[in-house]
């Protein structure tokens, strides 16, 4: 199977709503009247990101899952995406599940693949995906003129929200390193979070005009929270009572009485929750007279929220226990260029 | 150098034309009233696009300049590009040049680098490149409604024209593996050629409205003859008699008086010009009675043109010597997964 054979039967579709797809020097789209484009690439390494025994549909799925939940994180809808594609051999019974996976998501999104690049190398997987939102007033001087989700648009007062639950993705890569056990169902439950994220699009968009600020959790909850902190301007302060909770795989633990040796000690949980990094859920601010709209947007989104903090003026992220003594931030985020 | 400073170091720039640059989850354009979206994605992989120890500068010039050539190609004006870079490891050396060298091109361009992503991994480039082109009435039923130059615009009738020279990016590649001895002068014109193309952007935009059908020449004449042929649904005959003299430094050779055991073979010199691929030129089709507004666009780009043949109704690719004589098409172009 050669290079145009590979494209032409894994990665050619119709794309009725770009003015061109696949099969040119440039796919063209038209911006509707009023919409801003969004912009986003993510590029995904074997071994780095994910290992390369992992089954190539949910592969698919995760490789453009990330890449969504980097609109969802702007309030942007999605459009359409490219994808460069780097594999060490033209393999149809790997190309085949995972094209199916990742046009699986594209068409629950309606994001149509206008283009990309195929090419002989390392697996390497790039995906840049273009949203649309709406072009609106500048929150305050010197901000850009969007109704796009931005980083740098949290006050102090703001709550602070995380969608979903936190960690488990984490939970599941210990366990599959070896580095700990989990029973099977548990395993199962985390592994589902770690390969198969859901990418949070419509409650971005349901939070449009509402939240002041969002991004999307890849890196852990601390660094990307620090991140909306770092570019507002601000700091914050998070209660790590509920945090702990958001480990879905702990309430199960619970639930299903989990031999005592098998749970998790409340620092492990924490750090899952707060640094463990490929969440793909949202961290947003609002302001304190929104929590009717967030609420409104969880449920119009079918997304649950929680809130688990605020926005301080005081620059610095602390955090705290159920009881508002403090806890030691003893939990890094994960760098590509640091152990 | 952690991730975050490695960005913010050589990769975070001013964008004073993009809404939302580098920084956020997405950056966001805005498109200028009756503009078109042009996309295109190039993914670069050390030692397969290129050598690993290749000049870092020359590489960042290369791999902005690959996609740029897309561009070109569509007729469409570089705004953006967003960069996604796998490293080995974060080493200022080669990040440096490697940044200067893309962002010098970039500047020459107007083109913003507005995005992106950096991971451990594999030495990898992947960069998605946005332009614009006018929204315009489609040339036949059936096309879109773009002033994009395409692949599929080509006519029985029409000339067909290359940009600059070709064959000497091979010809430097074929030295540098071992296979072929040049003298330095020689193999610094071509390998200048390989290293640091240049994309034929101010062509392609004074051939809107001219041309009937562009693609840029990255696997090799034929090849990309070929996509043209097959997306247009016609057939073609080249001279190469004509195409022969295309190869820069076979006449270099003649004019340097090259020793004759330097010479190239006119079956090898063929070869690198029909199917030595890397070269980004632009090959394009306009018809007859376009020669003149081709000669102009030619000369407002200050790009040499070549015609070299000429669009026929009959499928198939035939290729003739100076006196028309049929000529053995045993030339191939590159594909990743063939050998």
């Amino acid at each position: 199977m050669g290079e145009f054979e590979l494209i032409q039967r894994f990665f050619t579709r119709p794309t009725p709503q770009a003015v061109l797809g696949v099969g040119d020097d440039c796919a063209l789209l038209q911006m509707a009247p009023g919409m801003q484009l969004a912009v986003s690439t993510d590029m995904l390494v074997a071994q780095r990101h994910f290992f390369a025994a992992t089954d190539p549909h949910r592969l698919g799925h995760k490789a453009l899952a990330v890449n969504l939940s980097d609109l969802a994180a702007c309030g942007a809808r999605p459009l359409a995406f490219t994808l460069a594609l780097a594999l060490p051999e033209a393999d149809a019974t790997w190309l085949e599940p995972f094209s199916q996976g990742l046009l699986a998501l594209a068409d629950a999104h309606g994001c149509e693949l206008i283009g990309g690049d195929t090419t002989q190398g390392p697996l390497n997987i790039c995906i840049t995906v273009f949203g649309e939102v709406p072009v609106g007033a500048a929150q305050r001087p010197g901000q850009p003129a969007t109704l796009a989700l931005l980083r740098s648009g949290a006050q102090p007062g703001d709550d602070i929200y995380v969608s979903g639950t936190l960690g488990d993705a984490r939970l599941a890569l210990e366990a599959l390193q070896g580095r700990m056990d989990l029973p099977d169902a548990v395993l199962n439950v985390a592994r589902q979070r770690l390969e198969q994220p859901t990418p949070r699009v419509a409650l971005g968009l349901a939070l449009r005009g509402v939240a002041s600020a969002a991004a999307d959790i890849s890196d852990g909850l601390l660094g990307d929270l620090g991140h909306i902190l770092q570019c507002s301007g601000v700091g914050a302060t998070l209660d790590t009572g509920i945090a702990i909770n958001l480990l879905a795989t702990q309430a199960y633990f619970t639930r299903a009485s989990i031999p005592f040796n098998y749970m998790l000690s409340p620092q492990l949980a924490l750090q899952c929750v707060l640094a463990g990094g490929d969440d793909y859920e949202l961290v947003f601010t609002a302001p304190a007279a929104q929590r009717a709209a967030v609420q409104a947007a969880s449920a119009a989104s079918a997304t649950p929220v929680t809130r688990i903090g605020q926005i301080d003026a005081a620059p610095g992220l602390r955090l705290v226990d159920g009881h508002g003594a403090p806890v030691a931030n003893t939990f890094t985020s994960f760098d590509h260029f640091k152990a």
